[in-house]
């Protein structure tokens, strides 16, 4: 965690249609609050995105069969526990976990979502689960956002949470969003989660594509150390009740609202970069004049993976002839190198494939001193630019990532 | 560097038709060699293989250059600056130092392959490399093997050589070569280098594909990092003066030839990752059951690279999750994951995508307390595999790495 850089917890706005609850429920070993609840009003849209990971965990396979079939009135959250490599008997139970909540709610199975976050490869303490969620459904309020950014918590440091509002339709709309992750994480914890809610009212296929596109830039812009976890999941609730006329990919003026929700994931999202395992440094990579985003993305990627600009950042030490290999390694075909500039911070570092004539040592140093340092890159084949958000990587990193799971 | 593990410095085995000599020439800080040649008999063929980076470095330009055009007399090497970065002037000298050798020894410039490793971004010390260059053609020997094998190193602990011996046609062949490297390296060294030579007569088109058969499946198989440097090459050398029958693709019982080269190539491969920056294990990851080659390597370098995986071995932490994970998110498409099974050493623990019934923590801690650690995993889509070689994520790799230039 870079102390000096964490975003203030805000105050979270409540979002009319939506209640949450977190209750210490004996998940963790620590005492710590580990189950929320996310209820949702009836009329809502809810839009999702899932790990890519091939090995995704019990409760992802469970909200995505859910998500296709019924309109959720719940999301099941249990920090501690991953519920992931845990096969049959993992999926059952976080089916049992489903029952067990609509029980409560009045509603089908299928319209709860679960998600889990913790240690991989054990099985979900069942009797625990069941007492915490037959009590948890009384403690569910509209003003518990902050609750629940603290119950979802696992190696996080900080709780992450933040609100925007805007003007639509003459309506005043909420958009409140809660994230945790520190990486893919301590001693087998998994998991980038993120639940998102407006009360707008928004058109269930175009909330869709709002969601994925927001989640391409912030979400799916971040990197620890590379490795995707079996159960990141990213929702959004649209709940209506703000009583606007309802948005759709057709509608005017919807810049605004896309504006802000783009704000809530980049916060989000960068939150996490910010509250990385041992992180010292927050890095934002930018790569620009590529043939395609695509390209810009995995050259950016390129630079913020490779651990010997990790360990440079983490020096605090300029040493450009790392980020100027990375450049050269990504793969491009045909990367015409006397068009290639490279910036740190304001400063150019290299200039049309060399060593830009104005640079020097203390320049560099004098970016690199920084706490939160830019690498810029021009590659003059293109118009297409894709920017990131990583971390350095220090002892820390190694400490938190090799103590025994204990 | 794992000192249990490194391999014993054999006796190199002179190989006819070269001579080498290796000098402190005042380019390193440390009074250490730093300049090495190799003189190659008339009549030889000669193979390479160079960094895929797209910023090379000015002498992989200029060998690239020579050895379209020539025939190689001799390869000149300095360690302790890279002359990468360097824009023209890097060229030039380059160009200057092959001009010097070739003087001395009576051949064209274009003859001369240059290879430097060490600092990218500093100007090679042009006086230095003149009077080294003048003073070193005295000290050619085909005993100096050993000698070179310690001049070509930067921030290697151990020097890296390997002889093998076979009879061909009746004649005794013998392949000697050394390497250096131990990660693309400390504040801003680079590369791999390796160089080769046998006394073999091999056909020069059929030499060239015998080594990038070879360095496929070694110098192409391990991975320290993940940082390819801007100077790797790998050149082998064909003296023909062990007088048998020209070997090509046509020949008969040349298994045993390609056999010792490739032992040789790995050799000098696994030489690096033993020694490689802060490493305190020696790791084999093998994918089989793979539909291409691609597949199964792409699969095994996810495992190799991620940081996760990487710090679980550095702990001895039989930590499956974070293999299964990496599996997981290697970009398969269409994994089918109940096919899946990986193991530890000779531990099943992940068999049909979820833990083995048999697998305990005590098994996967015996496999992980020890030096050397297997990861094999199969994926039941195919017949093709791969193995490559990696090590541990330490605190001393980021130690080496973070430390400011100096």
């Amino acid at each position: 965690m870079i102390l000096s850089l964490m975003a203030e917890v805000v105050d979270v706005l409540p979002v009319a249609g939506i209640r949450l609850a977190s209750l210490a429920a004996g998940i963790k070993k620590n005492a710590q609050d580990d189950l929320v609840v996310i209820s949702i009003n009836e009329s809502s849209n809810c839009a999702a995105t899932f790990t890519q990971n091939a090995f995704c965990a019990a409760p992802v396979t469970l909200s995505k069969k859910h998500l296709a079939q019924y309109s959720p009135r719940a999301l099941l959250i249990n920090s501690g526990n991953a519920n992931a490599g845990t096969g049959e008997v993992g999926l059952k139970n976080a089916e049992q976990s489903c029952v067990w909540l609509a029980e409560s709610l009045r509603c089908q199975p299928q319209q709860i979502l679960p998600f889990s976050t913790g240690v991989i490869g054990e099985q979900l303490p069942m009797p625990a689960m069941q007492s915490g969620i037959k009590q948890i459904t009384d403690c569910l309020s509209a003003d518990n956002w902050s609750a629940a950014a603290r119950g979802i918590m696992t190696t996080d440091t900080v709780a992450k949470a933040v609100s925007k509002t805007l003007i639509f339709d003459g309506k005043k709309i909420t958009i409140s969003g809660i994230a945790k992750g520190s990486g893919m994480i301590c001693p087998n914890m998994a998991t980038m989660l993120a639940f998102i809610a407006t009360d707008a009212d928004v058109e269930a296929t175009f909330l869709q594509q709002c969601l994925s596109e927001a989640v391409e830039d912030s979400f799916n812009a971040i990197t620890v150390d590379g490795d995707t976890s079996t159960n990141d999941a990213c929702v959004l609730i649209a709940t209506g009740k703000a009583g606007n006329k309802q948005i759709n990919s057709n509608s005017a003026d919807i810049d605004t609202f896309i504006a802000e929700l783009n704000a809530v994931c980049l916060h989000l999202a960068q939150a996490i970069i910010r509250d990385a395992e041992g992180a010292t440094k927050f890095v934002t990579v930018s790569v620009a004049q590529a043939q395609s985003k695509a390209e810009a993305k995995n050259v950016a990627y390129t630079i913020a993976h490779s651990p010997l600009v990790k360990t440079a950042l983490f020096a605090s030490d300029p040493n450009w002839g790392r980020i100027l290999a990375a450049v050269g390694r990504a793969g491009i075909e045909q990367l015409d190198i006397s068009g290639v500039n490279i910036f740190l911070g304001d400063v150019c570092i290299v200039r049309n494939g060399g060593i830009d004539a104005d640079y020097s040592e203390e320049k560099g140093q004098f970016v690199m001193d920084k706490h939160e340092i830019s690498i810029a890159v021009e590659l003059s084949r293109g118009v297409d630019s894709a920017t990131i958000w990583t971390s350095d990587l220090s002892h820390e990193y190694v400490r938190i990532n090799s103590e025994y799971r204990s």
